[in-house]
């Protein structure tokens, strides 16, 4: 492991994703990715009494999962990483309390992902872990409740809106192993362009992608184009589009390689979910899901997978603040 | 670094605590540790409109107060990690947002802390880095107005509350340097008793710590006499109790060498804080301030910190959870 360039790392020998898995809610189970996805959910409850409860008890039965898809036992995963978008990351702690493994939390909004797939690959590849295990869950009841209104309100949605994506994807790094293999990380900084619009996260987020993006490629000394995929993690259907058009500026093309989990995983027509997915388990599900299945398949052979998180709250707004964005970026090839 | 017995890291290079900056407010500027701090407010607002802006003016200024006092340029930190209680961590994401240093945010509750400093440490072990700053912070005012009552109702505190600590923590890691070095680190497992009481947080929080402690001296073969002075977080005066006693049941004796971050932070009689201190400045205030400084004079050559968290919310009680507690454990040597 080195640091390349100005905040990049570069894995020598490069850690496996060894295993994923993903669980998501009904409107996911609807989408155009559904067949990808290990567990389809009928209801947003599954038998729990709150939203809250609900969302523990997925990300908690996608790490059960994860490990049992793996084949090695609890006992040979050294650490585990988690989080979630829920006050005090609650989901996490609550769904992971019996895990019996040691147990980092982690806060990075809808990036948190990412920040647990490059966190798990420097303990693996730096030799304080053999197998480590990462999750990230969201929930579309939940979220909205505490971020913006409570659903029985039954607020209107404007077009710039995202639709939290219910549902948690998790994955174990192992030290070694025959791929696909987490190669470099680029750890985004936080990037305000001064958007306060609490409804077009996709607009707040982009700019931090942009710049993730932008050192990734200066630092590795790739192109866009060395990619087989870009893949952001929520930006949706406008903070694509700002992406795209921002690193035009830049003299970097990525319309035909570049895509967003927000994009992928709903069909915008048919759903009525306007500017695409969101949510920690955006990220997290197309990738345990969907983009981990076309490696192991070899349709997808380099990929970057980059994603965003909006870090703020309800508090924030309501005392006139901008939204602070992050993007963390990993390059898993084959 | 290598992993020794069931969960310790054991950091072969060592890396160096290089240097620590500690801002606290009114009340910590008026308890027995009070000279040992580099910054003390004269109120809790600190020139801010909101408790939450002044949280995170707070851990600006001891970010950037650690990175002058290093004599490091700004660029030469290559990341940083940082976490706080409130919703969403937003006194970290708004605090560090002009900082313009790859961030990792982390969620471990009052442990907060030392899981920067142990992630930290591995980065910089790992050769990902060689400066890595972390930082943590908690404002007495916004937490209560968070987790427990505004203050404006002036509500009755019970004797098990503790009180928490307005300030913020800061260090910096390097991978080369002349101590004190991290030389271990025992990342927690979530531990849940059944403890309800939101008020009782020490009771909480004792069963992971001493979790902890334990797999400490097994992974490590070290006795708790090995150290000049093992340090909770933020246990407070029922929480040490607790540990104290639980230690002697599995043989283990501590009194001596063993105290708190939130016993030590106030004085009990005269500042009415009932089970002392808490927060995530609690440790971090603490290490920073007084702590670092005994290492750096040589009183103490050996210390264990052990970071205590409870993984918990409002919304949790709410809907009729117990709380969920976690520790984290470093090693510091000179």
């Amino acid at each position: 492991m080195q640091k390349v360039g100005k905040q990049t790392i570069k894995f020598d020998n490069p850690p496996t994703i060894l295993e994923t898995a993903s669980i998501v809610g009904p409107k996911e189970a609807q989408g155009p990715l559904s067949k990808y996805f290990d567990m389809l959910l009928e209801d947003e409850f599954w038998g729990e009494k709150t939203w809250e409860k609900a969302e523990s008890k997925i990300i908690k039965e996608a790490v059960n999962m994860v490990i049992t898809k793996s084949g090695l036992s609890a006992d040979s995963i050294d650490y585990c990483f988690a989080g979630d978008l829920l006050n005090q990351c609650i989901s996490s702690s609550f769904g992971l309390r019996e895990l019996n493994i040691p147990y980092f939390g982690i806060f990075g909004a809808c990036s948190t992902f990412v920040e647990g797939m490059i966190l798990s690959s420097i303990l693996a590849e730096g030799k304080a872990a053999n197998n480590v295990l990462f999750a990230a869950s969201s929930h579309f009841c939940s979220a909205e409740k505490q971020f913006r209104f409570p659903l029985e309100l039954g607020n209107q949605r404007p077009p710039t809106s995202q639709w939290t994506v219910t549902g948690a994807g998790s994955a174990i790094i192992s030290a070694t192993g025959s791929g696909p293999y987490v190669t470099y990380a680029t750890p985004g900084k936080i990037v305000d362009k001064g958007i306060k619009d609490a409804n077009n996260m996709g607009a707040a987020m982009a700019p931090a992608a942009v710049d993730t993006l932008l050192t990734h490629f200066k630092d590795t000394g790739r192109n866009p184009s060395y990619y087989d995929a870009i893949i952001s993690g929520d930006l949706g259907y406008i903070g694509k589009e700002i992406v795209i058009e921002m690193l035009q500026t830049y003299g970097y093309k990525v319309k035909s390689n570049y895509n967003d989990c927000g994009v992928l995983i709903f069909d915008k027509e048919k759903q009525d979910t306007h500017s695409g997915g969101s949510g920690c388990a955006c990220c997290g599900t197309v990738f345990s899901g969907y983009l981990f299945n076309q490696m192991k398949a070899k349709k997808y052979k380099k990929i970057l997978l980059i994603a965003t998180g909006a870090l703020t709250n309800a508090t924030t707004s309501q005392q006139g603040e901008s939204i602070p964005g992050i993007a963390h970026a990993a390059a898993i090839e084959i």
